[in-house]
């Protein structure tokens, strides 16, 4: 199958196949292209949180309008953006750009220059925005990735961001849970699956100039 | 090249050879990939401009710092927002979904619920980053499908939308620019394809649980 022919294979799967778990390399063939997804000025604005444990599960799951995804999926994919992006964090990645890149940090500064600036030039509540869009990108990959992988996925915004934060100690770690997915195999009788895919029709979707 | 090794491949493209245009058909799959990219409830909050026009790009451009991607690419993508998600729009919505899936539109009440339920509970500028981030999953589709069809992409946020939104008429479509891409193939000599490619280790990207 094409990439858009496994596009077109997926859907939000509603039930998933408690029985059926993503081997490992797969998996890590999945995040290895999260990882890999691009964001404003390369700062990686957040991080991924990749939930096998049953007990946090079950605890997300009530959190979550009690979503069987939460707790039947294979794995629970967090996305959870950064809350602390401020001059340290920016000084932070200049660093790591420079021992990957082998290049003296005084030849970054023109970049280190746009990073703090991009920082600076943020309220508190921007910078927020900011980071949990570029997780959306990082969302964004991982469905692809999975699709291309045939493995299932569920993306959900149907969840207490407050009490995400609470049950997996995330407000300590200087993050805020943004966007989830449910990752594993559908269900063979998820009458979701059944149901026509639903876009714009591309004359309303997309513009030609 | 696995999906992985072609996003490896792939780098924010600075200099675009000019010369080259994506075949047709190539660049179809790839908008095919887009229109596929979930969204919160299905709803699809962005649109898609695919701009080729020349006089068009150089005005872009100048609302764009300058940079040389704007025009020097093969195509430039634009996510734009849709600014008027009210009723009408999640109305609109279910009409499309009654067609799609030939469904009588009362077996639909619970799903219009949920839909004028997210609208109506969102202030205008929740409404707005709402959709913002959708249009973001889609473009983290579009870096991912780029890649696999051996297509370089340059994402942006180096824009200034008003601009852009004048520009190209938005505001009268009830949309604006949220984030953008150049599309094409390479120049021989960028400087930046010979970068190592930056990204924190995984042990501080991923957190298992």
């Amino acid at each position: 199958m094409s990439l858009v022919d496994k596009l077109n294979w997926r859907y939000a799967t509603k039930k998933f196949d408690s029985t059926k778990k993503i081997v490992a390399d797969k998996l890590q063939t999945v995040l290895d292209a999260v990882q890999l997804a691009p964001s404003s000025l390369g700062l990686q604005h957040y991080r991924v949180l990749v939930i096998e444990d049953a007990d946090i599960r079950a605890k997300l799951r009530g959190a979550a309008y009690g979503q069987a995804q939460i707790t039947d999926s294979s794995q629970l994919i967090v996305f959870a953006a950064e809350t602390n992006i401020n001059e340290a964090f920016g000084k932070k990645f200049i660093d790591n750009v420079a021992a990957v890149r082998q290049t003296p940090r005084e030849n970054l500064a023109g970049y280190e220059g746009m990073v703090l600036g991009a920082i600076n030039g943020r309220s508190p509540e921007q910078l927020l925005v900011w980071a949990q869009k570029q997780a959306y990108i990082g969302l964004g990959v991982l469905v692809t990735a999975a699709a291309e992988q045939d493995v299932d996925i569920c993306p959900m915004e149907g969840f207490d961001p407050a009490q995400f934060d609470e049950i997996l100690g995330l407000k300590e770690k200087g993050l805020t849970a943004t966007v989830i997915a449910a990752v594993g195999y559908r269900a063979d009788d998820d009458p979701t699956a059944k149901l026509a895919k639903v876009r714009r029709p591309q004359s309303e979707f997309f513009i030609h100039i």
